[in-house]
C-alpha cells in the first residue's frame, strides 16, 4: 500500500503550520476542547499518539501526568520539529506510518490520535492493532473529519446565497466509500471516505466498546467572538470517538 | 407534553396506507431488511414492539418463534388494523405513547422499534424505560430517521440539475437539536431531530452497548430495478442501532 506523506511536501507543509500558528482555528476552537475533555486522568498512563505529527500535545500529555509518551508520524518535518521543541526523556518519536502499526512491540494504556485516521485506508487494520497495543480497559480517543464532511472532499461543500453566506452544505455520496482526493493547500491530498456506521462497527468488531462520541459545535460565547463558524451547526467539520477495549482479539 | 397522534389524522393515515401498500418504497427496501437482519434468534423472546403500527411486524415475529410480543402505539387508526388483521393471542396490543413508557410493567428479552423514535421528544426518557424493561443482556433494536435527514426537515432537502437530477443533499442545522415541521402528506407533522453522538451517547449513558449501527443504501442489484434510488447513495434515510443491556441504571 502506497503510503501517502502529504507533510513532507513543503507547500503543504508551510501552509499547514501557518494555519496551526492561527490564534483561531476550528482545530484550537473546537478539535482539541473536546479531544482533552475526553481523555482521562494521564497520571502515570503510557500513552501512544498516532499521527503525533510536531509533538505539541506529546509535551501537554507529559505536563498532565503522563509516564510516556510514544508518538508515532510518517513525516521527517513533523518530527524533525517534534524532536526540536518536544523534545523529553519521557517522550519517543518514532518514524512510522499507522498502516506499520503492526511493526511496533509495546504495552500501552491509552492510544489517542487526531485528524489522522482519515489519510489512512485500511482503518479495520489500525484498530486491530490498537487493540493489541492497549491493556485491557485501556481506551482509543481518536478525531477525524467528520464523514458528512469526507463524504464529498474535493467538490464545493457549501451552497451560498448571493450575498455570500453559506446556506447549505452539499452532501454527496455519503455512501460511497474509499479514497478521495481534495484540496488543502495542495492539490490531490488523499484521504478516505468511511460512513460512521464503519467507523463504530469496526471499532465493536475489534473489541471495543463505544463509550462516547462527540461532534463539537461552536457554543454561543464563541459564536460571538468568531461568528464566522456559524457553518458549523450546519455541518460539523470533526467526529471524536472514546472508546475502551473490552475484549482481545 | 403534548403527544403527537398524526397517525389518526384522516389525509394522513390514507396517504400512509398507500404508501405501506405500494411494493417497493424505501421501507420495504431497506429499512425493513436491515431490521429483520439486525435482530437476533426469536425463539422463546418476550418481544415489545415501540410503535407497533398496523401490526404488520408482530405476526412476523410470532412466526419467527417469539413466545409473545407486546406492541404499542398511539394510534386509534393503527391499533384497530392491528387487532383486525394481525390478532395473535401471543400478540398483545396496548394504546399508549412510547413517552408513557414509564407506566408500563413487564420483562422483555427484545425491545424493538421501527421508525418511531422520531416522533418523541424525550429520547433519554424512553431509553431509560427501554433498560428497566429488558432483561440483562436484552437487546434495543430500532431504527429512525437519518440525522442527516431530519436536521433540515421541512426545507427542500435536495438541490436539483436542470434536469431535475438530484445533485446533492442540502445539509442545514445538524447540530440545532430540537422540533421539526416536516411535511408527510399532511402539513406540521412534528419530529424531533437528534445528533448521531445524542443518540449513542444517550443509550451508553443508559446503560447499553452499542453492537452494530447501519445505513442502509441500496445494493447495486436493487439500483439495477430501481434507478431512483440512486439518492439514497447521497443521503441515507435511515439509521439502525442495535443495543445491548450490559448495566443496570
Amino acid at each position: 500500500m502506497a503510503q501517502q506523506n502529504i507533510y513532507d511536501n513543503g507547500t503543504f507543509f508551510e501552509g499547514y503550520q501557518k494555519l496551526r500558528q492561527r490564534e483561531a482555528n476550528a482545530n484550537n476552537l473546537f478539535e482539541i476542547p473536546e479531544r482533552f475533555a475526553l481523555l482521562p486522568d494521564l497520571t502515570g498512563l503510557r500513552i501512544l499518539d498516532l499521527g503525533c505529527g510536531t509533538g505539541e500535545h506529546e509535551k501537554d500529555y507529559i505536563n498532565m501526568g503522563a509516564k510516556e509518551v510514544v508518538g508515532i508520524d510518517i513525516s521527517d518535518n513533523m518530527l524533525e520539529v517534534a524532536r526540536t521543541k518536544n523534545n523529553d526523556s519521557r517522550i519517543t518519536y518514532i518514524k512510522m506510518s499507522m498502516e506499520d502499526l503492526g511493526k511496533l512491540e509495546g504495552e500501552f494504556d491509552l492510544v489517542v490520535s487526531a485528524l489522522a485516521i482519515n489519510y489512512i485506508e485500511d482503518f479495520e487494520g489500525v484498530v486491530r492493532n490498537v487493540n493489541r497495543l492497549l491493556v485491557m480497559n485501556g481506551e482509543f480517543i481518536f478525531s477525524q473529519e467528520h464523514p458528512v464532511n469526507t463524504c464529498n472532499s474535493g467538490k464545493e461543500r457549501w451552497t451560498k446565497d448571493e450575498n455570500g453566506v453559506k446556506i447549505h452544505a452539499n452532501l454527496t455520496n455519503y455512501a460511497v466509500e474509499g479514497e478521495r482526493d481534495t484540496v488543502w493547500f495542495v492539490d490531490n491530498v488523499k484521504i478516505y471516505h468511511r460512513k460512521i456506521s464503519t467507523v463504530i462497527n469496526s471499532l465493536v468488531d475489534a473489541g471495543f466498546a463505544i463509550e462516547k462520541l462527540a461532534e463539537p459545535v461552536p457554543s454561543e460565547e464563541i459564536l460571538e467572538k468568531y461568528p464566522e463558524y456559524y457553518d458549523l451547526k450546519h455541518k460539523p467539520d470533526f467526529l471524536l470517538v472514546k472508546a475502551r477495549k473490552t475484549n482481545n482479539i
